[in-house]
Parts: C-alpha cells; structure tokens; sequence
C-alpha cells in the first residue's frame, strides 16, 4: 500500500470585476465575481514543489481583468468560456477548466448612476475540457413567499411527531437554482430571464401541498418553457414562519401573525430532468 | 471614592414578525425586525438581583405579536411609537423606551405571492419619555454607484501620499442613513419615499468633486424637499474601485476596467441641518 | 421525450443543539449543529402532493433533541450514525440517511463555566444505507500561518503573468478538510484529535515551494499517522499576504509589513488517498 | 432658516494590517485591522469640493503601514496614540483624531508558526485632541457561558406574560466591552490581560438572578482589579438556550437538552464607574 495523489485542482477564487461600456453619454455596468479552478497533470507540484506546469492564480486573475478589455465582457456564460477556453488551450498541464461566475445586478438611475440590486444573484458554471463544453446557469438568493395556498398534511406520525397538521401556511424559501444547457451555445440573456421568470411564475402559480411539489413544479415548468435546458436542480430552504399562539393574550390568531424563523430550516433538494438529454458528462453539483 | 453604576438600558433584540393582512384574495405582508431598549430605575436588579422591576424580555417579545393582532402593524415609526408608549406609560420603573425597527420590503407577483427585495432595508428609531417623542427614520444597504461625473483632486500631499489625482472615477457608497422628524405626527409612508426618493436623486445628480461634496448635498437636497425634518445624518463608505493597470499587458485601460475592492475603504461621516430647528431632545448616532 | 423527477433529498438543516452532562457539580458541555437529509422513494410528494411517505423535518428535529437525552451526545460521529440508522430502520420510504454535524469547541473556566474557543469546528458526515455505513471527520475554520519557509517560484510565463518570483513569504490559509474512516467503528475522539494535530504539525513543518506541496504534505502526513483512515480531501484557501511597497516613503521591507487581502484568494483544493483503500461507497465533497 | 453642514468626519476605515517582528529565528506576529476618523475644518470639500484640506483616506492607509515600519506596531493603544497625534499634529485643518483597532490573536505552533484563535478579539479606541488624548480598551466576540448557578424569576408579569420562572437555567452571552483609562500612559498589554481576566473571573464566579445582576458584577469586579480604569462598558446579549419540552416522547429534561436560539435575544447594556473618575473628554459608545 502507498499514500498518493488523488483528484485535485486549483485556481483563483473571488476575483471582482466591474466593467463600464461607455456609449456616448449612456454607460453600462457589468458586476462580477469570477472565480477559476484549473485541473490537470499537477503532481509535480504537490509531490516536489515543482510548479514548472503551474501558471500562477495572479495570471488568472490579470487575464480576466485583461479579457475584460480585449473582448468585452458580455454575458457570464460566455465571459466563463471564453477564459475557460483560453486556459486548456494555453496550458499544456491542464485539461480541464471550471469557472464560476457570479453576477450582481444593478438599476438603472440615469445615463451613468445606478442602483445595486439585491433580490437576486445571476450564476454561471462552465466546465470546458478538450472534448466538451458544459454550461450551467442558475440563481441563488432569490427569497420567495406565498401568504397562503400552502397546505402540509397527510404524513407518517412517530414517536416524535409533535406538529399539527395545517391547510393554510405560509411557503417561503430563498431559491438556490442550477439548470444545465444542452448545448454550450445560446442566447444566455434570454435564456437566463426566461428561466428566471418560469421558476417565480411556477412557485407563485402551484397551490402547494409540500416544499417538494413546489420544486417539482418550478423545475419541470422550466423546463417546459426553456427547450434549450436539459435539467434543473433546486435546493429549496424551507424558510418557516410560526403562528404565534396569542390565545394566552385572549386574541385569535387567523394566519395573521408570524415568527420568521432563524434555524432550523427544512432543506428540500432535487432534479427535474429531460429523460431523453444526455447525461452531464462533468459532474457537478448545486 | 466608590464603584457605582451608571447608565443602562435593557430589552429585546431582534423580534421577527412577519403580519399578513387579508383584504380578500389579495394580501399584503409586513417585514419586520423589532428590537426594544427600556431604560428607568433598574438599580436594584444590578445590584441585588432584585428583579421586580424587570419586565422580561420575553414579555417585551410577546408585546410586539399582541400588538401586531390588536392594533395593526402599519407604518415602522408608527408601530414603533406605540410600542415604546406602551412600555413607558405601564411600567412604572421605565422612564424611557427606545425602539428601533428594520423593515424589509417585498414587491408582489400575485394576490398572495411576493419577492423579497434587496435594494434597501428601511429604518425606524422611536424614543419615547414622559416629556417627549423623537422619531428618526432611516434606510441602510442602498448602494448607489456613478461612473463617472466623479474627481478627486487638490488635496493636501504629504511624505506619505502617493494617490494619483484623477478627473474621472467611479464613485459608489452603499448610504447609511438616519434623519430626525420635526414631530411624532406624519405621514410616515410617504415622508419615507419622499426621503429616498431625495436621496437617491441627489446622489445621481451631483458632479462630484468628493464624497464629502456628494454627501452634503444628498442631506441638503433631502431637507430642501422634506419640510418635516430636522436633519439628515449619513455615513457614506467610499466603496472603491480602483482602475486596473492594464499596460503589461499592451492595453489601455480609459475608465473601463475595475477591481471592486473590500478593504480598506473610505468612510464620509456627516451631518446636515436646519439651522433653526430644535436639537435633539435624546441623543443619538446614526 | 418527457420531464421527470430526478435525484432529491430532504431534511432539516442546522438544529442547534446544547446537552450538558452533570457528573455531580462539574459539567460537561456539547455544543452541536445537526443537518438531516433523507432520500428514497419520494416521488409521491413531489409530483402529486401525496404526503404519506414524508416524515416531517420537524420529527427530524425531535429526534435529534429525544436521543440527546435518551441515549447522550457522545462524540458527534456517533451521534450521527446513532440518528441515521434511526431513519433507514424506521421509515420505510428511506433507504439513505446523511447527517452532518457541527461541532464548536468550548474551553473550561470552571466546574459550570466555559468559554467558546473560536480557533476551529469539527465536523462529522456520516451516511447510511442498508448495505453500508460511511464516516466522514473534518475540520473547517482552522486557520494557519507560516511567517517564512514559503518560496514561490519557477512558474510558466504567459502574456498576462506579473507576480515576481519569491524566495520568502508568508503563507497563510484557513483549513477546511474531511477524512474518510476506513470503517464505521472508531475511537472518534482520538482520531480527530490525532488527525487535527498531524494536519497543523505538516503545515508547520513543512518548507513549502507551493501550497500545492503543502496540500500533499498535510494530506500524506495525517494518512501516515492514523491508519483507521481512507483519504484525506482538503480545501485550502491561499490567504494572500501582499509584501507592502514602503520605498515610496523612502523606507525598506524585509518582509516585516504586509497588507492581509481579502479578495481574491487562491484556492488549492486536493485528495490524498490510501492507494489500496476501497472507493468511497457514497460519493462525497468536502 | 437655513440648511448648514453639522458634525462630521472622515477617514479610512479597515486597513489590514500584518507585521512581522523577526528577532533570529523567531518571528513575532501582529495582526491589525485600523481605522482611522478625522475632524475639523472641513466644511470646503463639504460646500464647494474644494479638497485643500482633505489629506487622502489613502494616504492615512499608506501612514499605517509606513508607521509599523519606521516605529514598530508594539501594543494597539500605542500604535493607535501615535498615528491620532501625526495627523492632529501635522494636518493644519484636523483637530480631532479618533483611532480603533482591532487585534485578532494567534497562538504560537513553532518560531515561525502560527494558529489564529478565535476566542475573542482585543479593541483599542484613542482620541487625540490638542487638549486631550482618551484612551478606550476592549474586548469583543468573548462568548461565556454558565450551565448553572442563574436564576430569573420575581420578575413583574403584566398581561402579555407567558414566561415561567427558573431558579435554574443556562446563561450565556457574548461580551462586547469597553474600558476607559484614567491616563494616556500604561502597560497596555498587562492592563487588557488583566481586564480580560477579570471579566471572566467575574463571569464564572457570579451566582446570577439576572444578567444585570452579572453585569454590574462584571464591571464592577474588572474596576475593583484595574485601578488604571475610570469605568467599563458592557454589552451583553443574552444568548438564550431554551430547554427542550421531551415530555411529548415521555422524557424528562432535567436541564441537560437545550435549544441554541438565535433570535430574538436579550441585550443587556450598562456602564460601571468610579465615582471621582473626571468624565469623558469626549464622547463614547459603546
């Protein structure tokens, strides 16, 4: 038996980049947040400290901030494979390419003022080897609610069982969101709005009688509304908010007021998939 | 000389309530976080453990729930008012009541469907004695950014100055501020949006030599329009965004490519005021 | 072609959990945070609502609190393993159990007294089936810092490389690791607490070309010392310390004054493994 | 009436600071964040941006590292003494400097070896005036915690009480302190090691009927010990732990099952003070 090197990778995390597209009076905002993770023949390094085949995590970064120059950013899905792209092809040691992109939005106020928004993050993933190029988009802090049309009833009962069963609760959950396109070509933009429109009309539109339907419906609905996708995958916080009892103060309480609740939380995750798409040939993970 | 106590205060921290008011099929969801400081005669339970004049701040938590079911919860300072009046005018060893409440906003999809929005958290902060009523509103975590009509120049060098001067950058803060009512009566609603509105308007529009410019007229713009406040407190971090050197590289970099930095940043402090307004009957910092 | 349910999960996340054991007046603290998921054959409630095979992650949590009491903490591996044969045994519809724990160490003050030490957290992630049981250790928040021994250098140059070569620098990182046990039985406390000591003893005492040969050195190290263990994963964020540019005031710095950066980071992500160690039954990362 | 400029300041907040002292083989870490608030004359950049008197936030940052330099780091309260009398003494326009720092700890593991704690983190705050130098120490993130020995009940209950009373319960919060010295003049690093252990001696030692009750005691106990003080600032949340209802499952819980809570909490506020200390130059919160 040995002790030997086993999958590995590296890269420069959390490189933030504003960009502004001057036209004329009129500029646009690009927010940021690219993040790189090189894999390949990389034992040298770890077992002798040889970094002949390690391009530095400063030259990433310098050459995201140089990319942004030389070819514009533009949408993160083809902003992270151009990079990706550029770094396999480069680097002799490296076969693989991971890069994750956050993107923040911004308001517009005027022809150069703006307003950070924060009612959602924009993500995108893009694994590029030799033979493929995988894209993922999704969304993450996108807080959700509905005030009724949620029911929770009907489950097994143990020892420990001790919550009531109920017709009217509140659902709300902060939507963390992956989808996989099928091709590593699209309208990012559009594709991007549309998903993120179909999963908000889904939970809205679903009178829900657990977390686990609404996510089904949010991801088999978007899948529906996107051809181009090949699945979703959705990890749901069940954000609870307790009835308060106010019976001790002699008031009812008519799903009126609520407690938020900090944690525990319930966590609802799962896969809506296209049963003819081919499977993911990088494994990845929400 | 001896060992005594001096100033103190107690209460409850961070009550979540989360009210839903039906108006048939379409409800509207308040958001709040509500935290109560009293303070009066509270010697004896530090001195001796002697708690009956304590009020538990549990009790202080069950308040806000009841009062949300009694009485409504409606605008933050409002609330907020009758929360510390309450507590001032029933228990008999407070002489004051501080109460401070972050209101979160939600923008509707549906009659029963809501957003949680990001762009900004709204302020209220009520003190209450039997001689007066102070109320302050406020809003932090609005971040704004222009990116240009911004200079920064003429300053003051010495041996450790090594800042280039610049006639074009990005200027961006995320606004943390507090102005003071005239009086404990208002239309609290629309003096808020009224205020933000203001805010917001005179940072977009002021060709700016300095924060400290920008921030000076935001709190003057502010009082211009607002008739019913004081003064206008802010504290504006300097979110910087520092221009990449992209010569190594063979490019030029005009004013479009920028590292967006955490740390260290600037910080703007300052205070605008109605010169013949009445000062502040309580103390207070932004 | 038709739109289906894929991989899911559920559980309750973060059930903060505090026992104090009482041997006479000393007391003994464990201070937990315990994540549960659950899968198998949950299609039911995702595609029609039908509630009959999900327990509720409110029983979840129950649970965790009844067998703190019913049968003590312990360690946190075993506690896991104790609540995730729990659920496969009972519920039916369950075939797989993952549980991750959190745990925060406290130092003694007294016989009932404690303070939180805040220098690192264990964790444990155990899952169960019918056919096996896997048992994850780890550490996350353990951070670490060599002043010298640290030289990077002998990288390729691209067009975007600028960082200079070193032959001295700090090397610093926030260790987040997991090590898989070749087997589901254990002295849980001394093979952590061995584990912990041979990662910080590797880092220490090991002059590193790169934080790569840091990664592996940790790695192999703690495989040589604790023979109950399978694989070593860690993910060792590269914490920069930038060497400040004191000429400009006329000043020199032998690596004396460093600015601590916060973003970007490196991020070294590797496995080290036994080479003839069975593949993990369960796929896991850290 | 007129709308005027009122109070402010200006500075660079959050340098990052590391220094290494080598003396041979052994390095000495210090690990800084500072920030740094300048006042006086500066109501032209407010009015006109006319920025003659504003030297650069950047410039106060590039002071920080070239003063760790040219005089050494040596203990907060000095460091921040000196750099609040350079920018008093030699920037005409600022008459008030208002230094903080914080120091974060590490534990050695060898010459040049390092593991961060995490237990607390030491606070100075300096003021400097032409007339004036105030020196403030502290301590926050200092979490303690009693698993008995406190009690709260005799507590008044009006008709929103639903609390029972305990003459045994957990108590434990996480201490945000200040302290005021009487002089500019000290043994910095033995006076917090000092009030750092009377604070905690304190904390462990006190049979409680309220957190007030532990606070004064707290306070009061740290004055007794550090004659160097003039008075001691506290506050401190009460960081519940509810005791788990286990007879649903017919358990009893003889206070060993607790609930972490982290909203709402309790927040305890109060100062303890020697009663021919002169007051505070200048003024102060915490």
């Amino acid at each position: 038996m040995a002790i030997v090197l086993g999958p590995n990778r590296y890269g420069k995390a959390e490189t933030r980049l504003v960009s502004v597209a001057r036209d004329g009076e009129t500029h646009t905002l690009t927010d940021l947040n690219v993040s790189i993770a090189l894999s390949g023949d990389l034992a040298a390094t770890h077992l002798t400290g040889d970094n002949s085949g390690v391009l530095p995590t400063d030259t990433m970064k310098n050459t995201v901030y140089a990319f942004a120059k030389e070819r514009g950013v533009g949408e993160p899905e083809q902003f992270a494979l151009q990079l990706a792209r550029h770094f396999v092809s480069t680097q002799s040691q490296i076969d693989k390419a991971h890069i994750t992109i956050e993107a923040y939005g911004w308001e517009r106020l005027g022809p150069h003022s703006f307003q950070r928004r924060g009612d959602h993050t924009r993500l995108a993933a893009v694994t590029v080897t030799a033979e493929q190029e995988q894209v993922v988009s999704g969304v993450t802090g996108l807080t959700l609610l509905n005030s009724t049309a949620s029911e929770f009833h009907g489950y097994p009962k143990d020892r420990y069982t001790t919550l009531p069963e109920t017709r009217d609760r509140i659902l709300a959950t902060a939507v963390d969101a992956r989808w996989r396109h099928l091709t590593a070509d699209g309208d990012w933009a559009g594709s991007f709005a549309g998903a993120l429109e179909a999963l908000t009309t889904a939970f809205a539109n679903t009178y829900s009688h657990s977390l686990q339907q609404t996510l089904y419906a949010m991801g088999s609905y978007t899948l529906s509304q996107r051809p181009e996708l090949a699945e979703v995958r959705l990890a749901l916080p069940n954000k609870h908010h307790y009835l308060v009892d106010l019976s001790p103060f002699g008031l009812t309480n008519d799903n009126e007021v609520f407690i938020a609740g900090d944690r525990p939380y319930g966590l609802i995750e799962g896969t809506v998939i296209r049963d003819d798409a081919p499977p993911a040939g990088v494994e990845w993970y929400l």
